[in-house]
């Protein structure tokens, strides 16, 4: 477990926002030195690792013993691996647990995990004492090119997905990208439809190159690296933009509003459906909605489709297992995604490959044709 | 109810923090005016108004129809009246009744009451789709001086009061004086020791001003107006420099490291000790430990003491009803108190009426034996 002390490579990626900017740093065998940059970053600190029971049993031995070579003191709160963690009652626990500790508000609560251990123990990190300060050491792909990076944190309620939460900066982010390869392929899949998000959003050029890419990207290596750091960047320049997502910061929703519908209309069951997977799908029909609204051309949609498949991707409704609601049910599920202002219907469109615009007053009678339409591919 | 809806005199206070900034607005009569200065600051927006049942019979009326009025649809949640509302389970239940509402990010959650709804509601706001819009309408002088400016919220956990929240600030704060008048007079003398440590703190001309003008300020009037103006105004400049008290804003825990102590002591038994007696009995006490540490005279302590007793306020221990723990127990209630920084003892001092200061390096030795002398007092 211990045997990635040393560091192959690593870059690091500056998010800019004033006296709550921090460093994303991004390399193979980071994890067993996040004692040390702890230690160099906020010297004296004890740390509480918030954690899943998965993760720990693969991760959280390197993390400790790092740690505890740098001299500083950690406790474990592991959680069970899941979507249901994100719920009050972990949270409570997870709340009770730091406290439990004794820690005071400039000590660490590290998260050890994915996106669902990041967003809680985020959470709890942003209302322990009205706020402590917060180390995120993401170790799914999810989780390292996009749910680590912008301090959004939250739980799930019954009205909603992440609908109860605060903005909480980190004060440092460490993806290990050597860790990546204990995911399985369909999570790593999924993490990957994120980074293809950015490409999609602004950056044609980062597209091609993960077409061109990609494989190098999936078997590990410098190109992985790459393709975090690009991705962690991307994410890092909208959020300093648009820290509380006033405008701009939309357009990290590409894919999502009808990702969020499927995800919601298939009971959030990660049998059929996982977050990434939805994005997927919800990237595609954005295009493929764009083409129909005469935004975007054919041959656009058409060649994100082509990537996705040739990834591994899910790209169309019918390729989520199952039956899904009628188109009716679909839109209703769209309208209550807490993307809604004032009643106006708010879509992330594209003109085509990295050229993706936020749309304000989308007639939901379209979207509802668009949705009929989409069936019966 | 609605008698009241011509103001006789309002003063505003800004609170300065560039785009997080807000009015603070003080009068009698402006609960009635509450929708139609909504209306301005907020067209269009839609209010869920979070309450207490003994508040609610009292002022929900007057509020709502003032609302009714300017066209703005409101719901009520009301929780029990008393401290125990500030729990987790409150807050769920807070939380679930705004979502419930369907109110968006750009929505008002609207906080009726003293400070614990206050609190309540603006934890709640300040977590439900990551921060909606807040407008604190307080009802006692503890909140009108003190809770409902400079953006703490929280709820109490087993470990300790306010442990759990956020820093949310208010959009706007509406204190109307006239509701002052169906407070009960322990409640309004409690409000009034915050009111006093304005003047201890850094305004001594300020303090001198409330021993010539106490009695009127207890019966209502243009004096009482200027009181809470002059507050919120010493509150609002010490936010405006120090949001998230990594310095000055300690200044504002005047009283409150003692205070908190025989609170806990107490069991938070209000019938025995309410929050603002413990502050009138814990910055006496601060001033005489400044005067065992030669920093502050014996007059000046004295001249305290003498206005505490004057408007009806404890400043001795031996004020409090019942038994207290001894003084080492005292001590372990100072120590875990949270404003605690890695270890050392912080307390804020004085050098005289107007003149407290923040000295991080106390030694708890000196406390004790300051705890024994004045337990026999």
């Amino acid at each position: 477990m211990t045997d990635s002390m040393t560091e192959t490579q690593a870059t690091t990626v500056k998010v800019g926002l004033q006296d709550r900017g921090y460093d994303i740093v991004i390399g193979d065998g980071l994890l067993a030195t996040t004692g040390a940059r702890l230690n160099k970053l906020l010297p004296g600190v004890r740390t509480a690792i918030v954690t899943d029971e998965n993760v720990a049993a693969l991760h959280l031995e390197t993390l400790r013993h790092g740690l505890s070579e740098a001299g500083i003191d950690s406790t474990v709160f592991a959680v069970a691996a899941g979507e249901a963690s994100k719920s009050f009652e972990t949270l409570q626990q997870t709340v009770d647990a730091i406290l439990a500790t004794r820690l005071e508000r400039g000590d660490v609560v590290l998260a050890l995990g994915g996106g669902v251990v990041g967003d809680l123990a985020g959470f709890a990190a942003g209302i322990v004492r009205r706020g402590m300060n917060f180390v995120q050491v993401p170790t799914s792909l999810l989780a390292q090119v996009d749910s680590s990076v912008g301090g959004k944190t939250g739980i799930n309620v019954a009205q909603g997905k992440n609908l109860v939460g605060v903005f909480h900066q980190p004060k440092l982010v460490l993806a290990d990208t050597k860790v990546l390869d204990t995911l399985p392929l369909r999570e790593f899949r999924a993490g990957y439809a994120e980074m293809a998000k950015y490409g999609l959003i602004d950056q044609p050029d980062f597209f091609a190159w993960l077409e061109a890419n990609w494989r190098a990207i999936f078997s590990g290596g410098p190109e992985r690296i790459e393709a975090v750091a690009r991705s962690c960047k991307a994410k890092a320049d909208v959020v300093a933009r648009d820290e509380r997502e006033a405008g701009d910061r939309a357009l990290l929703n590409l894919g999502h509003t009808f990702g969020h519908a499927l995800e919601a209309a298939t009971g959030y069951d990660g049998r059929r459906l996982v977050h990434g997977e939805g994005v997927s799908i919800g990237m595609a029909m954005a295009h493929r909605f764009s083409v129909r609204l005469n935004q975007c051309s054919m041959d656009d949609a058409d060649r994100l489709e082509s990537h996705l498949k040739a990834v591994g991707l899910p790209h169309r409704m019918a390729d989520i297992p199952g039956e899904l609601p009628m188109p009716e049910a679909l839109l209703d599920y769209i309208m209550q995604d807490k993307k809604v202002t004032r009643g106006t219907l708010t879509f992330i469109l594209t003109r085509g490959i990295g050229k993706s615009y936020i749309a304000k007053d989308v007639a939901a009678s379209e979207v509802l044709t668009f949705l009929n339409e989409s069936r019966s591919q």
